[in-house]
């Protein structure tokens, strides 16, 4: 069985470092770039070019294996049935256009709602995050080493100013609390680094009310493989459908850091 | 007169990179870490370490210039008269520490208060931000574009939620309608690298309510050499002399920002 998802996390990484070039090789062009739904919610060329890109090559080389992608080529997943390749081309689009760096590729790939493969990848300083269900966390091929419980006041806590302001999600006096709280905070705009920082210490724990699957499927195989803890706001297992809240730390923030957000 | 002032820029450059090398490979030991006066402000044998490099080397080429340094190593200035170095050994001791990245060694050379030299340097991704009074900015060597103007609505601010819960220094409330009047928010905790990535576009303003000297010396000269503004919440220029509120941004951001910090 483990033999069938070290092919399939060959293939995966194979594509992703692929992928990753062609980001940065689009980099050097100017970019075509609409808006969706609101200023914030950039979309490029790229973002749909790249997840198509996958999607021709899991259903050629995995016809049984189904896609839920950002861009939304993929199939319609109203269950984590299966195998379900959780793709997002492009995670912190806003910085791709604004900074061309600090972005990054993440790919999940889960077997009847269990994570088996993490992939993310930042491009544009060639580090790529990995984990095997089982065998460790990796960034680019030295393995992360397990985390050691923490405090918050000892510790980074990564969160965005927004979360600061009077908002529907999250009570915002708590997190003021928290803030203070902490040695310091951070918001670098990508869920998808921000949740593999967790994973190598550089932050201690990243908090963020609304996320979609294919933000957090890659890097919620590989921080839990680093020994650390991901959930909903409720501290409950992130699901495959519909978006979620997410608080992820290492072990000891965690449960100092869910006082603040479980409502 | 401009041909002084070269030879000092390529003495600080050599230098500069220099000091970098040996934090890269310091990074690979474990540090001796002290707390100064409190656990946000973590100093480490490196700091000072980088600062006496400066301060021997300065002190032998051009016994006449004074130093003003984080660590307190350099001369007691009380005046911005003649030629001053502003260093920071290390801008980011926490991120050093904590992430052993996102750092950086800021040197700027002023001359009876005028930035004459303005050097950021990012050893880890060994990026090299630089700038000589009325030569332009460039990085790497390779210049940066001047600014185009642009508005907060379709911009990226960087402010440290710390000033988004009540404090004496900023009104909470107005930077809460400045987060939601912005694209998005960023907070990367190193003043020198916020202040360069205003001069590259990453960012479009930077916000932050108190930084001393040597913080802002080398990113100041960078930052108006790529057509940004920098200056104090009260639209002042910024003092060698005891610390001073920060607003960094392009132009037409600058003219929005200002009006919620101005106090």
């Amino acid at each position: 069985m483990q033999e069938i998802w070290k092919k399939i996390d060959a293939h995966a990484k194979q594509w992703t470092k692929e992928a990753g070039g062609l980001l940065v090789s689009s980099l050097k062009d100017s970019l075509l770039i609409e808006t969706k739904s609101n200023a914030s919610d950039l979309v490029t060329n790229m973002d749909r070019q790249i997840e198509q890109f996958f999607i021709e090559k899991i259903q050629s080389t995995y016809p049984n294996h189904r896609v839920l992608g950002e861009e939304g080529y993929g199939d319609d997943i109203t269950s984590s049935d299966g195998t379900v390749w959780l793709i997002d081309p492009i995670d912190g689009t806003m910085n791709f256009v604004h900074q061309k760096r600090n972005f990054a590729i993440s790919i999940g790939v889960y077997h009847d709602g269990v994570g088996k493969i993490g992939l993310v990848y930042d491009p544009v300083h060639d580090e790529l995050y990995h984990a095997l269900e089982g065998e460790g966390a990796y960034c680019n091929g030295i393995e992360i080493p397990k985390l050691e419980p923490g405090s918050v006041s000892e510790g980074v806590v990564a969160v965005n100013a927004t979360w600061l302001t009077e908002n529907r999600r999250l009570d915002h006096r708590k997190m003021a609390e928290l803030v203070r709280r902490a040695r310091g905070t951070r918001s670098y705009g990508c869920a998808a680094l921000e949740i593999v920082y967790v994973a190598t210490g550089r932050l201690d724990a990243y908090i963020t009310p609304r996320l979609s699957p294919w933000d957090f499927g890659g890097g919620a195989v590989i921080v839990q493989e680093a020994g650390g803890i991901i959930t909903t706001f409720a501290g409950e297992p992130l699901g495959l459908v519909g978006q979620s809240s997410v608080l992820v730390a290492k072990p000891g923030v965690y449960e100092q850091v869910i006082e603040y957000v479980k409502g």
